[in-house]
C-alpha cells in the first residue's frame, strides 16, 4: 500500500502489505489489542494534562481528544461483546516502549518530542485502520473507516500543538522520530500487534 | 447545612457550615483546585479500566465517567478563563491521600474500598457543590448546581459497581470508609481546598 498524502511530510515509510495481510487474518486478537491502544492513549493524553497543566489551550485541546479515545474504547469493547469475542490480557508491542525511549528527558524538548510522538502514533493509526477497512467486511470496514478520520484529526491536532509552540525545530524533531518510528514498523515482529512491525510467519 | 437525603446511608456527616463560608469568600482558589480534582477524577477512573480490563461491564461505565469528569475539567478551565481566573499550581488536600491509606492493598478488597472511595468522594463533591451553589451568584452557582447531579449520579454509580460485585460486604466496608471520611472532613487543615477539613482562622 502506498502511504496516504496526509502523512507524507510525518511518515517516513508505509506499513508494509504483508502486515496488513496478517492482521485481517488475525482480526480477533487486533481488536483486543486495539482496546488496550485506545486506553494507552487516553492514558498519555491526560499524562499530559498533568505535566503541562499551565499550558490551558494545550490542556483544553488534550483534555477532549482524551475523552474521544475512551469513547473509541468502549465502542471497541461493545463490538468485542457483539462479535463474541472474549477479553484477554496481551503483551503491548514494542512500538510504545520504542518510541519513548527516543522521547528527551529535559524540558522544553521533552514536550516537542512528546507532541511528535503523538502525531506519528495517531498518523500510524489512521493509515492502518484505512489499510484494515479495505480488507475487512462490516461491522469492521465502517467502523475502522469512521475510527481513520478521526485519527487523522488527532495526528493534524498533535502537529499544530507542536508547530505553535516550536516553530523553529519541530519539524527537524519530527523527522528525528519519524525515523525511529520507521525502523519500528520494517523490524521483525514476534507478535502481531496493532503497532507491530513485520510479522514473522 | 444538613446533610441530602440522598447521602445518609454513605456520607457520616455534613460539612460544618464554616467550611462553606470561607469556600465561598475564596471561589477563585477553589476553582483552580477544582480543575484538580476533575482531573484527578479522571485518571483514578483511568487506573480502575487499566487495573480491572477484565471486567467489561465495569470498564465501559467507569469509561463514560471518566469522559464526564473530563467535560468537567475543560468546563472548569472555560469558567476560568471567563473569569480572569489564572493558573496556578496548588498542593492537594489531605483528602485523597487519607483515603488511599485506608484502601487494602490485596484483591478482592481493594477493588470494593476503591469503589467505596469513589462513592465517598462524588458524595462529598455534590454535597459540597449544592451548598456553594447556595452561596454563589452566577456563573458559578449555576454551573455548581449542575455539576451537583453529575456527582450525585456518579455516587450512585459506584454504589451499584460495589453492590453488584461485594453483595455481602459492601455496606459494611462503606461505613468503615465513611468514618475515615468523616475524620478527614472535621480535622482541621490549613489549607481551604475543594476536600479539606475544617478551616483554621
Amino acid at each position: 500500500m502506498t502511504l496516504p498524502m496526509a502523512f507524507v511530510g510525518t511518515l517516513q515509510i508505509a506499513t508494509p502489505s504483508r502486515w496488513f495481510e496478517c492482521a485481517a487474518q488475525q482480526w480477533q486478537d487486533l481488536l483486543v489489542d486495539h482496546a488496550n491502544c485506545e486506553k494507552k492513549a487516553a492514558s498519555t493524553a491526560l499524562s499530559l494534562i498533568f505535566t503541562y497543566s499551565q499550558d490551558m489551550d494545550l490542556t483544553e485541546r488534550i483534555s477532549r481528544l482524551a475523552r474521544e479515545e475512551l469513547r473509541h474504547f468502549e465502542q471497541v469493547q461493545r463490538l468485542m461483546h457483539k462479535l463474541n469475542i472474549p477479553f484477554k490480557r496481551m503483551t503491548p508491542s514494542r512500538y510504545g516502549e520504542g518510541l519513548r525511549r527516543a522521547v528527551h528527558r529535559n524540558e522544553p524538548k521533552r514536550l516537542l518530542d512528546l507532541l511528535c510522538c503523538g502525531a506519528l502514533i495517531e498518523a500510524r493509526s489512521c493509515e492502518r485502520f484505512m489499510g484494515l477497512a479495505s480488507l475487512l467486511d462490516d461491522p469492521l470496514r465502517s467502523f475502522y473507516q469512521g475510527l481513520s478520520a478521526s485519527e487523522a484529526r488527532h495526528h493534524e491536532l498533535y502537529l499544530q500543538l507542536a508547530a505553535a509552540r516550536f516553530a523553529e525545530t519541530w519539524r527537524d524533531n519530527l523527522n528525528r522520530l519519524a525515523s525511529v518510528e520507521a525502523e519500528l514498523i520494517t523490524a521483525s515482529d514476534e507478535q502481531l500487534r496493532f503497532h507491530s512491525g513485520m510479522p514473522i510467519l
